[in-house]
């Protein structure tokens, strides 16, 4: 019991020097590798760089605690920060003492909520987000934060959270473009992509050894904060306009609690929600696929308990909504972390450098975090997947370019409610017509497939009808429809065998419809059988009337009523 | 094409004596029969007594011309009327022009909607309410209709539309209540309830013929009107305190059209909406059980432009919405009308009426209106079809009771919004958790069940899965689950066969489970093959690029499969 709730007791007391020592690496690299990336998605949500150090810190020790993957880096990521700032933007005013307090209030509110899920075990609940509408989402989240970063590259301001406000207040600012930052930036985007691109292939070819070049590609960001950085400094660029990170406080953050703001914890509950829903989903999934590499398993409704704990304690030390972070994750776990020790290393070391050497970071340029996300970014927007899921389902294919439209027109929260409506509306609309197909027998077999795609024996006085989905309130009426133009459309018929091997499930309204379509039929002398009926179906039918009132039989296997009517009608 | 929206083209042509006297005869009785009922269906609705008279001209002569049903009668009915004055009263004061403005501006709203439906075909909408919600809200509704009356028997002010704001304003009138109107409420309330469940016997016991018997019965609440109206005149009882219909203005309706109030139609859209749904299921499922009987059609998309018209007509003559009406429906039917052409000659009926004899409603009490509503709508109230749902469904009892418990506490918009989304979430709930079963072969058959509930042969390295839901993103995880805790378990296995003859569909979302699930038992060297496929499944199937990664084989039947691994077994 204790163990399902502290996962940590599965591996501490295993735990080890040769561990302590993959750890220890892979915590020290980490380290490095995600202070950037923090400062960055920290000003992504409008808030200031020093949050999103604040937000690597408890958050991730917690999870340390309570999580159940061995790998996943918790922190503040792109598409979190992204939605946080599009949710902080729309109650208050960036810069204001009030957009901080709502940004503690919706991380408190988030880890509320997921932990309450957890302990509710509805983990489940992310099964509705399809991968269609979370590929759609990740697509234009990524295009959207993208576009967010033009301006940070161009030293403009730039503001708003829908690709059409986001140009239109890019637009007029166009002229007054920033030359230094313009080169700061393209600079550092071209060495990133050029280093994503080719850079291991070339460190190669000038003979470094591999495992270095995997390291130098990787450290690719950490480098351009140093050059840029040492750059701006020594050619005084602040005088020219780049803008730069500037004082950051150092120290640990306060213990703070906004209790106080009740219209503020209305006014986020809805955002809570959905960031809750997209950090667990980012999360899990990733959680489960890189255990699933050292087959390791983890637990969706510990770690909804885990990422709950994260952001409460983000919201109690003035931090932001955290979730496992994909980068600093796949970072976490190429450097070797063996355990979640090393993600609490890697908290030492950024305690570090939030208490001592914030001052290091004065110099470094906006624009160089802007081209370090815009790359990380971009890796997000998948179009491939927009393509093949044209050829395999147009109704999928519908349900990913709505929610792609609505997050770049409408906003994240549109977006992704949208998404999620249309694709259940999609499921519902298909399953309230169902496929049916009349059969008839293979020869010479016990087998019956549908008379429009294979060569079968038919009987003239009964049709086989199978019916290719589970009966309830949206089909009934389709069902009634089905039946009757079927008995209306051939007069000789005496028979209807109702095949329901794929019925999985006959709901109250499908029970009235099936007890109306028999009554219809006997009044037209028409006998109604049923077959092949599964065995939670059977149960549940005892418990009604129907099986009495039923005119016909119910035939184990279709071919048991084959042999009743054939030898019947060859009489 | 004209025929399909013209209807009356079928049957005008044929027109002949023989039904002009039956349709004659059914357009009186129904003129006498729904006055009554149309005069207090606008009271029910918080509108003045005549809005009901015109809302049963045009709105019928419409229908006429454009239904596909012979005998559905169309006007004001009682759950529209109660879903009507909770809509007005929500955006204006009861008696205000505004009220009576905002009841125009719904039906004409409800009458656009109804139009647009049905030009769209989207008659399939009405599926999504199931039986159980459709039963428990007409029980609600009833309840509720019911209670509205209490204050109307007993001559004291109420109001409100949820029981408990009703109950609550009721509560201290009680003192108040007014004894000659509760006598002439009880009273007929008596009558009727005796007239209903002993009348036609006891007549019959009385010598009366059989025919003459069920008129009368069917006439007791024209009799009721007509006699405590008589006593009322006589005895003076309006000086104490019994409250009449009095004035009504003779002529008929002007034609106006109140677009001038741009707020009020924005108001009220959500409950147009509804009121629309409501009305055309309601009717829709009672042309449907008529058309049954006399082995007639109706088509929805028709019924929809045809109840649209008829709302048009009601928003443009001074109405209220309308419906298709359970009772004069009813009333119609068992007259004998043969025709739609009984609807037009009860038109005529109820138009001299209004034209010239309203003033003989001027004494006619307001309590026996409220009994007639009383006895009538305690008819929807349905507590078997609860007990039935209870033992039949556990969760559709549950969105049964929700919408009663909904309905009558909150209201009815919430109430019918609350069902229809909770027995969607239910349905989606059960099938994110699909039964699956390990099956093995009845013994000397062609046909596999489930090992647990019968005797079956198996096979030690093989694992037969047959999976009963489609696949799609709520429970594509759930699968990835199912097959990795079976190869957990069993790692004697080599060989996974997952039948798929239950599988409807396979979603992309399903499809990317099923590559992850391929390729994870790759890992650990056992095989997937598929089995049964559906024809329309296969189809799709063919356009990804599963089938080639497919470790397996694709089996046209299950028997196949096991031939090839019992032969290979037993090497």
């Amino acid at each position: 019991m204790l163990r399902r709730y502290f996962p940590l007791l599965d591996w501490l007391p295993h735990y080890h020097r040769r561990l302590l020592g993959a750890d220890l690496l892979a915590g020290a690299i980490v380290t490095v590798m995600v202070i950037p990336q923090s400062l960055a998605y920290s000003l992504l949500a409008g808030l200031p760089a020093i949050v999103g150090l604040y937000a690597s810190l408890l958050p991730q020790l917690l999870y340390t605690l309570l999580g159940t993957s061995r790998t996943l880096a918790v922190g503040p990521v792109a598409i979190i920060a992204l939605m946080t700032g599009a949710a902080l933007s729309a109650v208050a005013e960036p810069g204001s003492a009030r957009y901080l307090d709502a940004a503690l209030i919706l991380s408190l509110l988030s880890g509320l909520m997921l932990v309450a899920m957890g302990f509710l075990r509805m983990g489940f609940f992310s099964n509705f987000l399809s991968h269609p509408v979370i590929s759609g989402f990740l697509t234009a989240a990524g295009l959207l934060i993208a576009v967010s970063q033009l301006g940070n590259l161009m030293g403009i301001e730039s503001s708003g959270y829908t690709l059409v406000t986001r140009l239109a207040s890019l637009w007029p600012e166009l002229p007054h473009l920033n030359l230094p930052t313009l080169a700061i930036g393209l600079g550092t985007l071209a060495f990133l992509v050029f280093l994503r691109r080719r850079g291991r292939s070339a460190l190669i070819t000038l003979g470094t050894p591999l495992a270095a070049a995997d390291l130098l590609v990787k450290a690719g960001p950490v480098l351009a904060v140093v050059v840029t950085t040492w750059l701006t400094w020594q050619l005084q660029l602040i005088d020219h306009g780049v803008a730069v990170v500037g004082h950051v406080p150092s120290g640990l953050p306060a213990f703070s609690f906004p209790w106080q703001e009740a219209s503020l914890w209305r006014a986020l509950l809805v955002p809570a929600a959905l960031i809750s829903l997209v950090g667990f989903v980012e999360s899990v999934s990733m959680g489960q696929m890189l255990a699933a590499k050292r087959r390791q398993r983890i637990a969706p409704n510990q770690e909804l308990v885990a990422l709950g704990g994260a952001n409460l304690a983000a919201g109690l030390t003035s931090g932001m909504p955290v979730s496992g972070g994909l980068s600093r994750t796949v970072i976490n776990h190429d450097a070797g972390a063996q355990t979640p020790a090393a993600g609490a290393f890697a908290v030492l070391g950024i305690g570090i450098v939030t208490l001592a050497l914030t001052d290091w970071l004065y110099f470094l340029p906006i624009a160089t975090l802007a081209a370090t996300i815009t790359v990380a970014i971009l890796t997000l927007v998948d179009m491939p997947t927009l393509r093949r899921t044209w050829r395999y389902s147009r109704s999928d294919f519908a349900a990913m370019a709505a929610t792609i439209l609505l997050t770049l027109l409408e906003g994240i929260e549109i977006g992704i409610i949208g998404g999620v409506t249309l694709s259940i509306a999609l499921f519902l609309y298909r399953t309230s017509r169902p496929h049916s197909a009349l059969v008839g027998r293979l020869p010479g077999s016990e087998h019956f497939r549908n008379m429009q795609r294979h060569e079968v024996e038919t009987l003239d006085h009964v049709a086989f009808l199978r019916i290719d989905e589970s009966l309830y309130f949206a089909n009934a009426r389709y069902l009634e429809d089905t039946l009757y133009n079927l008995v209306a459309r051939r007069p000789e018929l005496e028979e209807v065998v109702l095949i329901c091997s794929a019925v999985n499930l006959i709901d109250a309204s499908a029970l009235e419809s099936l007890e109306a379509i028999n009554a219809r039929l006997k009044d037209a002398n028409v006998t109604l059988h049923l077959s092949e009926i599964k065995g939670p179906v059977m149960d549940r039918l005892k418990r009604s009337d129907f099986l009495d009132a039923l005119t016909g039989r119910v035939f184990l296997s279709t071919y048991a009523a084959w042999r009743e009517f054939s030898s019947a009608e060859s009489r």
